[in-house]
């Protein structure tokens, strides 16, 4: 491959340049990071399953109308997106209480919420993504009232959708982290999703033992990260493809 | 006076039943406490100030049509309120970064914000008051939809009136707390403003020298607290009812 101009680097993926304007190549690295940064591994083949895991829900929520970014799935790692805008929001929906909400709000882990509620938190590692409120978000200027709605409105299709999807595979969607950008038409512009929908941005269960297949095996030191997220691709049929290093970690 | 019910003691008022169904006698305390209770102290006299200057702003408030739960001033500690059930939320407007908006956001202290900020806070000590979003109050039920955005159209008058009723003694409103309760009226509910509005629940700086006339002077160990106090009831022209021990308290 020709060298690249890099756009940016985060945690967990590299963005370089696209073959045409208005085009990015998305990299799933295989770092693993937690607690915001504080926490970090290599975890082998990582990468190479979120880009395929986020391909393939990715590819389904567009083709029931949940506009995203992404276009197509180019090799292992790598995959083809529309450049956006992104809005500096991690927006967060949760169907059963897991992770900081349980702390906050002094609630059980796996306690069902009593309906889907849904979060923003303010993209800024040197603040530790701060939970705001639509105050702060049109306040600061980070989005605007009706890409606040149009937001919510998505998020809880994907929801919905995403809850369906693992429910038909033995999964239970505790919650999950997505984010949005902007695409700009001529002098409009309208959201769509954005980055990534893999363990890595979900928490998701076992239907049947609560054994989690997420990235909580890592942040939590509970093992068989891999092996976890190769189960959640096998599932959801995506396995066969899977390269066999990885194929080799599931029991 | 006669032995009374004591209907809730918090931390810095006592709620007694009241001499008709319906209403309540509001007790101030001196206490002073902050960090959720790690600090305390008795700051004598406190609770007279903020009987007054709470008095005279409901009553203001009441006559602009915010109606709250002032009735009438009873004594030098006493208020007689109307008994509201309380939504357990602390509402929040903020004008000028200060507090905990400051360290969440990376904000420096005295910073205009860009508009007027309302943040809601879930009333429980055990979980050091979180913030929370209009999702978590519906989810959870602690207010409706409706309701939010009563107080919200509240908040924001109060904070309209408070900034120009300080801003024509020279006192800049940097931020304030204001509860609210249901008063229910056969099968119907409205919200009313409850609490207390004082310096203990308010930012008041000097609008010449930026010094702070409210708790933070007993947070931040800034010494003169009642004389702050005491100096926000004169500039209010309360100060001519005020017990001499207080009045003699200010240079």
């Amino acid at each position: 491959m020709t060298r690249r101009k890099k756009i940016y680097e985060g945690k967990a993926k590299i963005l370089y340049e696209g073959p045409e304007p208005g085009t990015l190549i998305q990299y799933f690295k295989d770092d693993a990071t937690a607690f915001n940064g504080e926490k970090k591994a290599q975890l082998e083949g990582k990468g190479v399953i979120n880009n395929r895991i986020s391909e393939y829900v990715m590819t389904r929520l567009n083709s029931i109308g949940v506009q995203n970014h992404f276009i197509r799935r180019l090799n292992l790692r790598e995959q083809l997106i529309k450049e956006v805008e992104i809005i500096p929001l991690e927006v967060v929906v949760r169907n059963i209480a897991a992770g900081s909400i349980a702390t906050r709000l002094g609630l059980t882990e796996g306690q069902p919420l009593p309906r889907s509620i849904i979060e923003f938190y303010y993209k800024e590692d040197k603040l530790n993504d701060p939970m705001v409120s639509e105050e702060h978000i049109t306040a600061f200027n980070w989005a605007a009232t009706q890409e606040i709605d149009d937001m919510m409105a998505m998020a809880l299709r994907v929801n919905d959708y995403l809850s369906g999807l693992f429910s038909g595979v033995g999964i239970t969607l505790v919650d999950f982290k997505i984010e949005f950008g902007r695409i700009y038409e001529g002098d409009f512009s309208r959201i769509i999703l954005a980055d990534e929908i893999s363990p890595d941005s979900c928490r998701l269960w076992d239907a049947a033992t609560n054994e989690k297949l997420d990235k909580d095996r890592f942040r939590r030191d509970l093992g068989n990260v891999i092996e976890s997220y190769t189960e959640v691709a096998r599932r959801l049929g995506i396995m066969k493809e899977m390269p066999t290093v990885i194929q080799g970690g599931v029991h």
